[in-house]
């Protein structure tokens, strides 16, 4: 900190002043490029170095070419604002190194990748490397005169774009975030040298007949697409749904984002032709917005699939989608104050947009609605229902996601009709994410760990219905990419009652599954109600288990249970070798509640129980020999040795408590029954009452989502008659 | 939210404004004045209820009862400060309510305490209810008339009074914060009626020879003090350290300085002849300090003993205490900044100073310096030491605490000797606080829970020395009450070496204990380093474990581990019932080293071992029926059969990881080696290198802390030569 001001100072007083004073820019645009400037003059006063590649990410020279990509580019951009020629000559000369050496290093001696690079353990890195530097070649490209381009062109730049490309085609020709970072980097520098082959390569891919049928990747994804079709323009059509929806997930699709916004940028500059930022109906705009409404209260992405968590809406990699979305996409004024929170802009024609308008005070609040996503290429290939409802005066948002999408190839989980929580504080019910510390050398050098495999993807690691013990698909990545499960019904509109519901007919072979979930925004209840249905129909008996990995500490439960004296491990795989079972217990009534609290809240679940059911507290750290798992806990509710069966709980957040007051304000759910008055073909019909004696019944249409349907039930001698999927009736305690 | 601001506005519209303008109040005093009306005008259109008590803490007539007392002392604040007879009024209306009732109140119907009080499940309830009333009291005495008057001493306050003294004398004549309250309470109402008996009885106690000899309160603590005195002089001369340490702890003292401040000023105020704030040479100033220097850099107190872990500077309960240290004692301007966090003062001249001298841009940073803190009524019975450096050009805090105090009676822990280490963001090295869920019904009813005394007492559960697998004092509160550490040497000047040491010879019989920890802040390390040294002299061999319950996720050690197939209890009693066994190793080298991830930041503990020395990997968990222990790991390192030996470490707090960008900074430590190169009687000299080849040597004088002797020590044919406890050699890779 202190040798950043120092140098700060230094500037100042030397009079390195850029060509147009940070002044006349707008604060944000302003302190970008001083903080820009103080890194990259940093990095300019330390040296550059260009180490020989040997370590694993998170290893000394994996950092070191990481920081190189993004000195360069910085500096390239640096030079073009300002003019400073010490900015072109600093990039030039860091070119020409890695020119001089490029081709001393065959591939990276750790060999551990189904791609590996040449100055970093994967290919991935590489392209990340060239998408990166590419801009950097593209800023001082005229300014360094046509024999330092030979140069570069053949002894750096070709062999890289062919190293990508021709020389890795299982890496380049996928349909996957991968390959779009393959084929920008190859079209992104055949662009800066005006090599149409490259940017013909990276458009369309290399062609299938020049591959071989059964190759694939790591992650068993298939190389060939099933259209035949690679390149850029391929991932733009087959890579979103025509919503934007990215099947891998919001981590992967802020990872893949940019080589898509920086190509496409550059592409619409030097290939107007093309259209690109029209194609598929702006289809990198959507995606954008996807990209932006996948995100929880917090800002945190949804960690669906293989995702780390905390990757956010306010992290560096997002600044970029903000600001082209703005600039590019309809000047949107609620996602300046997304750019305001991430305190930083792109130092271009968009970054500047952006600050000015935040400056003239254009922006508005950032609100997201309820949305319901589609997944695959057309949209028809299932997707994921996002609920959002404010309380609290609307400043309170909940946020409930069900995930009924398909595979998601190779990042892909096993958790159909699976479901998390969130509120303006993280996770309340979480969904595990990815086993992975990425760039962690420590932790199996940032990869994926073991138990991502036989954990984090399996179906009881996430909150959704575990029949026989065994994942969905068979935990079988060409079973999953078979199949996706159907959307239902979704009531994204109104904050009152909401509604999300999916079938899933290939989970399970034999068994059709369906969920439906709503939020319910009641003035009996503190924040939004989590109504939860889940109907299994089969024909042949198996035991039915429904995991709720809630965040916090159990306080109380209304029945028994045991804890185990010691902690044995629940099962021998599908993910249950890797589960203690603490404690089981059997409720004896018609209800089972289970309360517990979390970051200064009250959450308490209301189930509805059979004869035989049992809870078991299970906490993840079996069969775990590097400490890989989080312990943190669960419970599953589980209904032994049934053909068909329905589930159906309420989860109630309450009340409030402080260590530094220590008063807690309503500690206990106001829930005190849930019932399934009706469960049949067509209808399931849920009732639950509260302390003040209200009652509330929930008809749901399970075999028909016509919302135009009219519907009618008679329970208790009452007939109740609708139209559309679901129906809320509330009886007053006075009646 | 809602109903707030309405209240608000509406109290604008009708003109209900306070006598003295709220805007002529500098602005915290204004808001924090506003927000009590806004409170109180709701608790007044509410309704006031008075419902006969039933519950334990966090039940509803618990919650209605306290909020009772909070709204009655608010409103009678309310009433001085605005003149406004509507407050006046429901004062002398609730208080009435209460006098027609409380004679028809026998015992709570609880009894669950070992002084069951009337109103609350117990006296200390009570007695917190007599304090705040009593204000409230005060504040309408002369308007509410001789006639209300009477009625009220004699039939609810001369009662209330009555029943929490020579009715409870097992909970009103302790050396203790419950008695500070029940003095406090007692005295505070005395004063308010002119009742000079109650007054007396408040100052001095019941005499011993009215009580039973031998009555002991439920933690097992002496009803009698020592001295045979009693009584709110008492409290002031045997609770508190010279220096105002508090035996208890400071989450105890936060809670105890309230009746001490509130009584106190009231009597400086009605018997300034006792001059009370001046007793003890201002020892109430000084205790307001000791509180406010317990906390760390985040402004959570220090979880010694018995303590809910997140009570802090900032909460409700503290500002009193600054708000009076500020006023009443010499009006230091670091404690503005304080009182600017907490977003509010005292309504009365203290908050009033606070907020006006805020106002006028007085404050200056609050930053606690290295403490030394003695323990007991005359500063002789251990202590507590703590050491704050600061990094990061002055902006970040590392606070280590180590414990040596006496047993801090029956809210004490058997941990002599133990530590815990802070920064910024929270614990490093924890202490696991209490097992109890303050106020939270179902979890006990609030109080403590079983696993208060099986585990968060026990040796075990903190970061010291534990041999043969026993409690230091056997567990024994009263072997406890007879022995304290003695403190050895505190270096807390300066910021580069500090250094805070103690022994202990009857924690274990015939085994002397000696702790040396030292805080090195050298351009060398991002952070402070923690260099530990611990030594055992006995004469019988015994296993010695030494834990470290550090936070966060494992990810590496410098040695192999196998985890357990199945996970049982480390052993039977002592706490170690509570420890799952979940992995163990033996490292080979002579350094054993074990990194984990916390908080955005690396951490790496490099220890010197010998052969046969274990590292158990720990957590709590086991024989918890109820789910009330945490689930935070930690790890042993165990000496076998050894009659005396020597542990030494070095923690290292390294580098930097956010999921945000991914990028981790240095996650490696640099420390590479830690060697005991001399332990005798009289010294012990530790050396360690990182890296780049440095290579420090520490040199400590064991057995002799004058800090003027001279001392040499030769080796490897080299003689240092120094004087005082310690002396540290940094030997340079060039040399």
């Amino acid at each position: 900190m202190q040798k950043t001001l120092l140098l700060l100072c230094l500037l100042v007083l030397l009079g390195c002043q850029p060509k147009q004073h940070a002044e006349t820019y707008p604060p944000l645009f302003a302190a970008t490029l001083a903080r820009t400037q103080v890194q990259v003059e940093g990095m300019m006063e330390q040296g550059f170095e260009v180490p020989v590649p040997k370590d694993m990410a998170g290893g000394h020279t994996h950092e070191v070419h990481k920081r190189n990509w993004k000195t360069l580019r910085d500096a390239g951009a640096l030079f073009k604002l300002t003019g400073d020629e010490r900015y072109a000559e600093f990039v030039r000369d860091g070119l020409l190194q890695y020119a001089d050496k490029y081709k001393t290093w065959p591939k990276h001696p750790t060999n551990r990748s189904y791609a590996t690079g040449r100055i970093f353990w994967q290919c991935l890195n590489d392209a990340n490397w060239l998408v990166y530097v590419s801009q950097a070649y593209d800023d001082v490209y005229d300014w360094v005169g046509p024999d330092v381009q030979k140069q570069l062109n053949t002894e750096l730049f070709r062999p890289a774009a062919d190293f990508l490309s021709v020389e890795n085609p299982q890496f380049f020709n996928r349909i996957h975030n991968h390959s779009t970072w393959a084929n920008a980097a190859v079209g992104m520098i055949g662009l800066v040298m005006d090599d149409e082959e490259l940017v013909q390569r990276a458009l369309y891919g290399i062609p299938n007949d020049q591959l071989p049928a059964e190759m694939r990747d790591d992650d068993s994804g298939k190389i060939l697409s099933k259209t035949g079709r690679a390149g850029f323009l391929a991932q733009l059509d087959l890579s979103f749904a025509p919503d934007g929806y990215f099947t891998e997930g919001p981590y992967y699709l802020r990872y893949a984002l940019s080589p898509f916004l920086l190509f496409g940028r550059a592409l619409a500059e030097k290939r107007p032709d093309l259209e690109v930022l029209e194609h598929r109906d702006g289809i990198l705009g959507k995606a954008i917005y996807a990209l932006l409404l996948e995100a929880d209260p917090k800002g945190d992405f949804f960690p669906v699939n293989d995702s780390q968590k905390g990757m956010s809406l306010y992290s560096p990699e997002v600044v970029k989608s903000v600001d082209y979305g703005y600039y590019l996409y309809g000047r949107d004024a609620s996602l300046l104050s997304i750019a305001a929170e991430q305190k930083a802009v792109t130092l271009d024609e968009a970054g500047l947009a952006v600050a000015t308008d935040l400056e003239a005070g254009k922006a508005t609040p950032f609100r997201p609605k309820s949305m319901a996503y589609t997944d695959g290429p057309n949209g028809d290939e299932g997707g994921l229902g996002i609920l959002r409802a404010y309380s609290e005066g609307g400043e309170a948002q909940t946020a409930l996601v069900m995930k009924y999408s398909a595979q998601g190839m190779g990042h892909g989980h096993f958790d159909k009709l699976s479901y998390s929580l969130y509120d303006g504080k993280g996770e309340i019910i979480q969904d595990y994410g990815a086993a992975r510390w990425v760039n962690i050398d420590q932790k199996g050098g940032g990869r994926y760990l073991p138990e991502n495999r036989t954990f984090a993807k399996e179906s009881v690691a996430h909150n959704t219905l575990v029949v026989g013990q065994k994942s969905h698909y068979n935990g079988d990545i060409r079973i999953g990419e078979k199949y996706h499960p159907e959307p239902y019904a979704f009531v994204g509109e109104g904050n009152d009652l909401q509604l999300v519901s999916a079938t899933s007919d290939n989970a399970y072979p034999g068994r059709k599954l369906q969920r439906a979930q709503w939020l319910l925004n009641a003035p009996e209840f503190d924040r939004p109600l989590v109504i939860d249905l889940f109907r299994a129909r089969g024909t042949v008996a198996a035991d039915h288990e429904l995991p709720t990995w809630y965040m916090g500490q159990l306080l109380m439960t209304n029945f028994d249970y045991a804890t185990e004296p010691t902690l044995r491990p629940l099962g021998e795989d599908n993910g249950y070798e890797h589960l203690h079972l603490e404690a089981a217990g059997k409720p004896t009534g018609q209800t089972a509640e289970i309360g517990w609290f979390n970051n200064g809240r009250f959450y308490t679940q209301t189930m509805a129980v059979r004869p035989g059911d049992e809870v078991r507290f299970v906490r993840p750290g079996a069969a775990d020999p590097n400490f890989n798992l989080r312990r943190d806990p669960g419970f599953i509710l589980r209904r032994p040795n049934v053909k068909s069966t329905t589930f159906a709980s309420v989860l109630e957040g309450h009340g409030s408590y402080s260590p530094r007051d220590e008063v807690p304000l309503r500690p206990y759910g106001s829930i005190t029954d849930v019932k399934i008055l009706v469960d049949d073909e067509k209808y399931t019909a849920l009732q639950f009452d509260n302390k003040n004696g209200n009652r509330w019944r929930l008809l749901f249409s399970a075999a028909d989502n016509d919302l135009a349907r009219d519907h009618s039930l008679t329970i208790d001698g009452q007939t109740y008659r609708w139209s559309g999927v679901h129906h809320l009736i509330k009886i007053n305690a006075s009646k």
